[in-house]
C-alpha cells in the first residue's frame, strides 16, 4: 500500500527533471562565490522577487534568522504574530542568535494589521527594547495557509517605513500566496525589505531556501550564513534543482490549491468534522475533530493505519497539506479513507 | 515648591536610620564572600522567604536574569504574561543572556492561571523549543499592582512541578502582595522555586535586590552575577540599608496601600477620569484620562507644572505609585492639584 | 587554458559516480528522520569512526559548532591551538553560539601536547571560566597539514578524561591523517569524544560533513543543527554523494600526499622559495616566498596569470593543497609554471 | 591578631570621610538620571580623564563589558594580551555578551606593542572575523602591576586609528599607572577611545567603577548597563564615596608603590624567593617561591597561619598587593613574618 503523505509539502521529492539537472549541474566552490549555478539561482531569485540581491541558504529557518539579524541589534524586539513560524518552530533561535525577544500579537488567522502592529511599536529608549523589525508570514502556516490581502500588507509596510522600521517576510510559501492572489511574487514583495522563500515545500526542490533584499544587507547576510554553518561548497547541485523549482513549479500550485479546496469541501460534509471551506485559501487545510470520537493524535494515528499521513496540529486540530506528490486522485482516495475511518468508529 | 513624586516607588530615598547604618556598616570583600553585612542580609532574606539561600544583586533586573538563567538552557522558552516586566522593561536581555524567547500570555490584569499556562507548555522535541520555566510577577506592575490569589499561584506551581517545570517569581513588590493578602512572604513563596524581590522600591533601600532559592541554584547564580558585573566589593554598605529595609519597612506598606486607595477614590470622582477603586489592591493606581482634554503625556506634563510627578503609562493611561516619601497629606495635596488642573482645563 | 586550482581541496567537484548516485538517490524528509540515504550515511559514518551515532551537517563549521556546544555551557572556555580553524576561520561563531572564549595555545605546527594543555586547564571557580572541552585539529590546516602522532593525541585524551574533560576533534581532514599514519580512522578516534569530518574537501563530495559521538550528545546536537538552520529536507541527494566519498575516496588520498610531496621537493629547489619537504605530511604544502621578488599576494597573483591558483596564507606564505581534481601531471605543470614565473621575475 | 591582608587592593575599606559622605549624600533615582551625586561623579570622571562623558557602573567587569561592546559587533574579535583580565578573570562574558573571541597575544609582562598587535589585525572579510577593538590593560595585573610606556601606548593608538580601530583601556588601576609615570591620567588617556577605571581597588571606594569615552558611545553604553543589571536607583550613596576616592586618594598611591618596592627588596633577599625588585613598578609584587620548600598554595596557607594574607597566583607564584589599609609598618611586619616562616621551614 502506497502511503498518501499529507503531513506537509516539505515531503515532496525531487522531480525527474530536477534529478537530471542535479546530475549535470555545473558547480564551483560557492564559499569563493564561484558556483555558477548558485549564482544563477541567486540572480533569478532576486529578479523574480524584484530585489537587488539574493542568498541561497540550506533551510528556511536559516533564511529567516539571517533576514531578521540583518535588520536588528541585540537587545531589540521583533513584532510578529503569536503563531508565527519564528515564534513557534524555530526553537528560540531568534533569541539565541539575534538577542531579540518577540512582541507577539494574537490573531485569529495569523494575518497582522497595521493598527495592532503600531500599538506594539517601541521607539528607542532607556527603559524598554526598541522595535527592530516587523515580521509577517505569507502564507501563514498555523493560520491555515492564509494569505495577506495586498492592501493590508502594503499598509503595514508603509506604516513601518514611516517609522523607519523594516519589514521582513517569512515567505516560505509566498508562491502559494501569489497563486491565490493571482499576482506575481514581485507584486507581493514590492514594499517589503527582505523576503525568505523556500524552494523545497510546494516548489518541490529537495533542499534550499532563498533570502532576497538590498545588496548591502544580503552581503552582510553572507557572513552570517557562514557563521551559521551555511557556507556550502559545490552547492550548485542543490541550486540546479532549485532553479527548476523556481522557474517551473509555481505555475502548478493552483492544482494543490484546488485539491485542498476539494478536500475541505468533502471534509465539511463528514460527521463530526468542523471546517469552513471558504477559509481554505491555499494548500493547507486545518480541521477540527473535536466532535468525532477522536482527538487529533488518535485521528492521525487511525488514518496512518489506513495509509494516509496527516499532522496533529493541536489537541483537536488536524492539518493536511496538499502538494505535487499527491495528485487529485490520491486526494480523493484520502477523503474516502477518512470517511471509511469515521464510519468504522 | 516641593515636588510630590508619584512616578514610582523606586524614587524613595534612604531613611536616616538607613544612612546611619550605611555609615557604620561592617564590611569586607564580598567577591571573596567576606562581607559580614551582605552575608547577614542574604541569610535573613533566605529565612524570611523560606528558601535555602539568597544572593544580593544590585538590581531587580539582574535578579530576574539570574533567576531565569538558572532554570533554563539556551533555546528554551519562558512562559510569562504579555505585560510582565521581563517582557516589557528588561530590554530583551532575557533573549540576549538566556537565549530564550518568551511565550507571552495576554491577561487583563497580569495574573496568570494554570489553564492558560498549561496551553503554552511545550515538552522537549525536535520541532519546537521546550518550556524552561514559568515566570509570574507579584504584585503585577502594569496590571496595576495586582496580587496573585494564593490558590491560583499554588495551582500554577503544582501544575508546573507535575510537569517537571520550575516557577520563578518576579517579586519586586512581593512585600506589597504579602501586605495585601495579610500573609507572610514565606507563605506566598512556599511553592515557588526562586523569588526575586527588591529592597529598593517600597522598602526604601537605595540600591539592591535579592534572589532566593535552592542553595545549588543560588551558587550557580553567583557565577552569573559575576559575569553580569554584579560582583561588588564592600557591598555591605548597601546591605546595611537593605537589612533595615527588610526588617522594618514591610510593616508600613499598609499605609501606602491606604494612600493609593484614597487617591483612587478621589480620582474616581473627578470628571473625565476613569478608574475602579476596587481594582486597586496595593500601592499602584492606574487611571484612564481618555475623557479628559488630555492624553496621558499631556496630563502628566500639566501635573508636573503643578509639582506633582506621575507616569504616562500608555496613550491615555496614567500611573501613580504611593510610597514612603509621600505621606497621606501629600497624597491629598496631589489629589487637590489634579482637581485644580482639571478645572482649569 | 584550463586552470590548475590548488587553492584548497574544497574545490573538488563531484565525480561522475557521485553525480549518478545523487540523481538516483532514495530520499525522504530528513527533518522527520525519514531519509534512508541520510540514515545510511550516518550509520556508516558512526561505524567507520567507531562511535555510537552520527549527524549529517551541511558544513564543517556547523559540525564543529555543534560538537563544541554539546560539551560546553555558556561562560566556559575551549582549549585549542592558536591557529586552529575554530579560532581563525569560524568568524567568532564559537563565542556567539556557545558563549565560550578560547584559551589558545601557540604552537609551531598546530599540534598540541598534554603538558601545555594541562597548563591552560581551569577547574570550576568563582573567579575564572572553567574549561569545557579540549579541541584538536587533525590534520592541522594552518600548521601545514600536520598529523597528530597517535601517542600524543591519546595522551591528551587520557589526561583530559582524568580531569573529566571531553576532547573534540576537528577532523575535517582526518582521512588524510589516517592515510599518513597508515591506520584506520577508528584508531585515531578511539579515545576522542566527538569528531567532525568533511565529506567535501579531499573526499570530493560536493556538500556535507559529519559529526560523530555518543548517541545522547548527537541527539542533543540534532536540536542544535535545527537551530543553526541545518535541518534540511531531502538531504539524501547530498548524502548519496557523501556515501561514495566515505566508502571509495579515502583509499586514493595517498596520491594527493605523494603529489604534495613531489611539489614540495620541486619547490625546495626553486630560487628564493623556502620549504622543508620533510615537514609535508599530507596534502598541504606551505612555503615561504620572502626571498623571491614577491610577497604572497603578488606571488599568487602572478601564478593566477599563468593559470595556477594558490592561496596567499600570510604576508610571505603561500599554500598549495593537492586533491582529486589535480592529478600528478597537472602538479608537474604547476611546478613548471612556478619555475617559469620565477625565471621571468 | 589583626590580619594583614595583602591579597588585593580590592579589600580596602571605605575611609571615615567616605562613610560620612555616604551618610549625607544627596541622592535621586539614577535610572531617571536624577541622582545629583552620580551626575557629579560622572562629570568629574570625564573631566579628569579628558573624555566627553562617563558612566558609573557597579564593577570593573561591567565597565569592561560595556566598553568593549560599544566598539564591537557580534562575530568580531578583540585583540588583547593573553593574560589580560578580560581573557582570564571575566569568566568568558566577553564571548557571551559580545559574541567576540579574543585574539590573545602572549607577552612577558602584559604590555603589548604595535608590531604584535598589527600582526593580529584582521580586516572585514568572508573567511575570518574582523578585529573590532584593541584592548590594553594598564597597569597590568598578572604582568605584575606593569605600566605602559606612554610612547608605546600612543603608538598602538595611532596604529589602530589609522586602521579605523578603536582602543579600550582596562584602566582598573590607571591611577597607579599615572602615579608611576608621574603624569596625569588624562595624559595617559589622551589617545584612547574608552577607558574603564575602578574607584574601589587602590582608591578605596567600597563599590564602583567608571567608563569614560565619547558621549555617543557612553549613551549607548547606558542601555547596556541597564541590560546587564547595573541600572541602580539611589546610587549616589556609592558615588559619594567614589567622589572622595577620585579626588583625594590618587595623591597617596605613591605610598603603596613605595611599600611594594620595600617589600620586593626585602623579599629579594630571602632564601628561596626569586624576584627582581626593579620589575616592581606599582603596588603589585609577584614573586616565585619555587626554591622554597613550598608551592604557592602552601606558602600562602603558611602565611595565613601567621596572619598575613596573600594570593597564590600560579603553581609557584605568589602575589602581594599593597594598599591604603596596610601602612608601611604593617608591610614591615609582613616581611618579618615571611622571614620567620621561611626560617621555620
Amino acid at each position: 500500500m502506497d502511503l498518501i503523505d499529507l503531513r506537509s509539502d516539505t515531503v515532496t521529492k525531487p522531480t525527474p527533471e530536477m534529478r537530471e539537472a542535479m546530475a549535470g549541474a555545473e558547480v564551483g566552490d560557492d564559499v569563493y562565490g564561484e558556483d555558477p549555478t548558485v549564482n544563477r539561482l541567486e540572480e533569478r531569485s532576486a529578479e523574480i522577487v524584484g530585489k537587488e540581491a539574493a542568498l541561497f541558504v540550506p533551510t528556511g529557518l536559516m533564511g529567516n534568522m539571517i533576514g531578521l539579524k540583518v535588520h536588528t541589534e541585540h537587545g531589540q524586539e521583533v513584532i510578529c504574530d503569536s503563531r508565527s513560524h519564528i515564534q513557534n518552530y524555530e526553537l528560540s533561535m531568534l533569541a539565541w542568535f539575534s538577542g531579540c525577544l518577540t512582541r507577539a500579537i494574537p490573531t485569529s488567522d495569523g494575518i497582522l494589521d497595521w493598527a495592532s502592529v503600531q500599538r506594539e511599536y517601541r521607539p528607542a529608549g532607556l527603559h524598554w527594547a526598541s522595535t527592530g523589525v516587523i515580521e509577517v508570514e505569507n502564507t501563514h502556516n498555523v493560520g491555515g495557509g492564509t494569505v495577506y490581502p495586498q492592501a493590508r500588507l502594503d499598509e503595514i509596510c508603509d506604516g513601518a517605513h514611516a517609522l523607519g522600521l523594516p519589514v521582513h517576510m517569512d515567505g516560505a510559501r509566498i508562491f502559494n500566496a501569489a497563486t491565490a492572489l493571482g499576482t506575481p511574487v514581485g507584486a507581493i514583495a514590492a514594499k517589503l525589505d527582505t523576503v525568505m522563500f523556500c524552494l523545497s515545500k510546494g516548489l518541490g526542490a529537495p533542499v534550499g531556501s532563498i533570502l532576497v533584499g538590498p545588496r548591502k544587507l544580503i552581503e552582510k547576510g553572507r557572513t552570517y550564513r557562514k557563521r551559521l554553518g551555511g557556507g556550502m561548497r559545490q552547492a550548485g547541485i542543490l541550486a540546479a534543482a532549485g532553479l527548476i523549482a523556481l522557474e517551473k513549479m509555481p505555475q502548478r500550485l493552483g492544482e494543490d490549491h484546488a485539491n485542498a479546496q476539494r478536500l475541505a469541501q468533502r471534509l465539511a460534509k463528514m460527521p463530526g468534522i468542523r471546517i469552513d471551506p471558504s477559509s481554505v485559501q491555499t494548500n493547507i487545510v486545518i480541521f477540527d475533530v473535536a466532535a468525532t470520537p477522536y482527538d487529533a493524535a488518535a485521528f492521525s494515528a487511525k488514518m496512518k493505519e489506513r495509509g494516509v499521513l496527516m499532522s496533529a496540529f493541536g489537541p483537536t486540530l488536524v492539518r493536511i497539506v496538499t502538494h505535487y506528490d499527491v495528485p487529485r486522485a490520491a486526494c480523493e482516495t484520502a477523503a474516502e479513507k477518512i470517511e471509511e475511518m469515521l464510519k468504522a468508529a
